[in-house]
């Protein structure tokens, strides 16, 4: 029998873990559910069903797995929680700061249903962070490095359309070549804000309107830019929609460390992301921990988990005997 | 308290285990126990004793967990499987081909005496299958790559030591960058083994010896270096012992996958190790799961377990809050 998944919320993710679904044969989706009109709302598996988001808790006995795919900024915290208490749940909560609070209420709330929780799931949150704790467990003299990009940042991208005159933008953020040549060739940098990353904007400017201004706006812009080396470019809303209409990320993970009686032997851990779809990539590792989450369920665990809780072997489709014969 | 380790086998894996467990302040080297005489061996912890293997099953109590640093053709099939008895066990047994074997022979001594054992622990077989696991579990629809390199090969370097008319040699296995190169840009090529990998030999002969035959004998080596592009270096003595006296290796997983409906999106996932020392490194993984079949021995887990069933929180000295907090 296939594992049963449920989206709650339907943009970019809600349309990657669908993607998802489909590529995995032990898992079917169900449900979609929509703060939408459901009839609004086309989905691309057709043996599902689209449901208005009042009637979730209906399908508690039919879903092996509720995806969240809302925003962390004010979904998340409410849905989480909420929908615990009757589902196995994952969610790609990633407000670092707000973790432990989120993590305590989500936990509350399955262990109150019985049910399995994980939180924070993706890939920064997520592979990064799985991988900043291996490398930290195993080099523990060392120093960390995490690099984004390049990619799209949503939330500066929306920076710079709020700035008027600014008819839409595109924001690319970049690692800085040189930054990661130091961290790589073992010099252990300290690095400040501008050196690790720079900043590209493709701006479509309403007409008329004062682009010296524009640009001066975004590159003095408090804790989004002012403190970034930012380029602007202003292009045509055709090139912004020709070229630049994908979602695009990634980044690196570095540990740079020292091992040895006199700590004179250096190692580097390196380990990095090239996405095409930001979105699509994030819920593939959604719906890996979606196995896992029922399969922990399935074994009577309850309460809030996170990828580092989580024993590789369970995100697998695989048999124990079949992972340690085909890829250990 | 902390967790008293004992090391079996002083090689090598056994030095770079007792350097590790001096970085881990919640442990503590107990006793190193050696095949040879002990007045012979000198070890750089005054506070660890050595002892004869004969008189290790007597510390049972005395120690946590016990690191065999065994070689895999000969001593670990049968020092783990016997240790696993009265120990909490880490081996790093790296015959890809005979793990399930030797899984099952620990698994039943782990059993029987109630213990937790964890084989096949370093970074091949260790991170790079844990690697190559949660790269296939994210992208189902995908091709795997590993290379190794560049870094020594001791199983290459003795065979070419086997020659006659070779005083000494060293073996350097490395990717070849083009091969690299086109994984990097999505292309999945089929990679034969001599698109893979060239092999680097300096040789030290014997005086008089023929070294054009030499250069014959190890290119045209069958499994060694036949199916390779091989160069070959003759150096001095004083070059080999000022040049080529590290063990350094490392290498890289990749994974290179789509997502999408129509996997219209490409993603690369990419795992790397630069090392320079194989060993020292290798041991620094082992004390990260020596921490874990610490811990799990302590919940009352017994048989073996691999890196893959291990949940990355135990590798860790932090607590779930402290690695939430922190690194999540």
């Amino acid at each position: 029998m296939s594992i049963r998944i449920g989206i709650l919320g339907y943009g970019n993710l809600g349309r990657g873990v669908e993607c998802a679904v489909r590529q995995n044969p032990d898992m079917e989706l169900k449900a979609v559910f929509t703060r939408r009109n459901p009839a609004d709302v086309t989905i691309l598996t057709e043996t599902a069903k689209v449901c208005p988001v009042s009637e979730a808790e209906n399908w508690k006995d039919e879903l092996d797995v509720l995806i969240l795919c809302g925003g962390s900024a004010t979904d998340l915290p409410v849905q989480t929680p909420r929908y615990a208490e009757f589902f196995n749940v994952v969610d790609s909560f990633d407000t670092h700061a707000r973790i432990p609070e989120h993590f305590a209420n989500v936990d509350a709330a399955a262990k109150k249903g019985g049910r399995t929780a994980i939180i924070s799931v993706g890939w920064d949150p997520g592979m990064f962070s799985l991988n900043r704790m291996y490398a930290n467990a195993i080099l523990p003299e060392g120093k960390d490095y995490t690099f984004w990009g390049r990619g799209v940042s949503q939330g500066h991208s929306d920076a710079v359309r709020r700035i008027a005159g600014v008819k839409d933008a595109r924001q690319y953020t970049i690692p800085v070549e040189s930054a990661l040549a130091a961290v790589r060739a073992g010099e252990n940098p300290e690095l400040s804000t501008r050196q690790k990353h720079t900043r590209e904007c493709f701006v479509v400017a309403e007409e008329g309107a004062d682009k010296a201004r524009i640009e001066e706006e975004i590159k003095t812009m408090p804790n989004y830019f002012a403190d970034y080396d930012t380029v602007v470019h202003f292009i045509s809303e055709e090139e912004l929609k020709r070229d630049h209409s994908g979602i695009p990320h990634g980044g690196l993970v570095l540990r740079s460390g020292s091992t040895g009686w006199e700590r004179e032997n250096r190692h580097l851990i390196e380990y990095s992301l090239k996405l095409d779809s930001n979105p699509e990539f994030t819920a593939s590792v959604i719906i890996a921990y979606a196995r896992a989450a029922y399969r922990l369920s399935q074994e009577g665990a309850a309460g809030c988990k996170t990828v580092f809780d989580i024993a590789p072997a369970y995100l697998c489709a695989k048999s124990g005997a079949e992972l340690r014969a085909s890829l250990l």
